[in-house]
């Protein structure tokens, strides 16, 4: 992608605060004109999002959080933990918050932010997703889980509240304006 | 809108990190079980934007920043300063940036941010713009000045590489998608 290379946090750049999700860096950066100016960019926790398949459907979640008035759309998914692997996460993520596992896993897409910050996010599509157990989400979640045709699993992205990477959600709103767009992306989800 | 109550950092909320655009801010929240957690915002340090009519154009940018390898679209616009109201902020903005001055500026659209990013976003409609002096942009920028058609300026958002508010860019979207949305859109500009 042609977005990755701009998104870097450069090597010579030092963390100056460890947080919870974000971390801060900052750096001294040469301008135009040979001056100097500190520049500054966050590393955000990365996360995991899957589309995941049952038949002729798509998993979407309408959640609700401690901090979030309304409930809101989005896919299964979350952060992930220190030093997991992202398709470990997305599976765990999935079971935990649907109680369906996949066959199989494949890396769809792959984003590092914005140019001021640096948030890697992995979307997986999840092949032939059976219920294998009950949710098993955490104090902070309450999660209804949904079986959603593929019109209204594009129509959940133009929904303000839809929680998900903005990237993934401008590639819904291409396909919506392009109907081979949409077409290519509808055979990739159910390709068996 | 719907979106702004649930994106403020609450009141309890300490700042942790005091940084050149994001600050940090924690709290204990009490989870749906009774049970707390630390969670964590960022504050980003607010923007404007501008829509600047000139005639039956509007004035879009190719801009070039030191850490961006490719030139990117975007309106003029900018960081407010410390204590600047947004409306001296997007006249100082647009004047630097294009040498261009409005007759009046009218507030379009004010965002908040995300649920875990608080960032004030301000776009202005700056209507009957005209150029009154040359380009006087800082050590950190390179900057060329278009006029574009209404078409042109709608389309240039579907570029990945455009650098605009990502609620704006919904919004544009949505208008793409929906003709009367446009031609709404397009009179409210354009109007005298």
């Amino acid at each position: 992608m042609t977005t990755k290379k701009i998104m870097k946090i450069p090597k010579q750049a030092k963390k100056v605060f460890d947080g919870v999700i974000f971390d801060t860096y900052q750096w001294e950066q040469e301008m135009f004109d040979g001056t100097t100016e500190t520049f500054e960019r966050i590393h955000r926790a990365p996360s995991v999002e899957c589309i995941a398949i049952v038949d002729d459907k798509i998993i979407t979640l309408e959640q609700k959080q401690p901090t979030r008035e309304d409930w809101y759309p989005s896919l299964p998914g979350g952060r992930i933990d220190e030093g997991e692997e992202p398709v470990k996460a997305v599976a765990r993520e999935l079971l935990e918050e649907t109680g369906y596992t996949a066959k199989s896993f494949e890396l769809y897409r792959e984003y590092s932010g914005t140019s001021k910050i640096h948030f890697p996010e992995y979307i997986f599509i999840a092949k032939n997703c059976k219920k294998v157990s009950e949710q098993n989400i955490d104090s902070g979640e309450k999660i209804n889980v949904k079986l959603s045709t593929f019109d209204e699993f594009v129509n959940m992205f133009r929904n303000k509240l839809c929680a998900t990477s903005i990237y993934f959600k401008f590639e819904i709103y291409e396909a919506l304006l392009d109907e081979k767009k949409k077409e290519e992306l509808k055979e990739k989800l159910f390709k068996k």
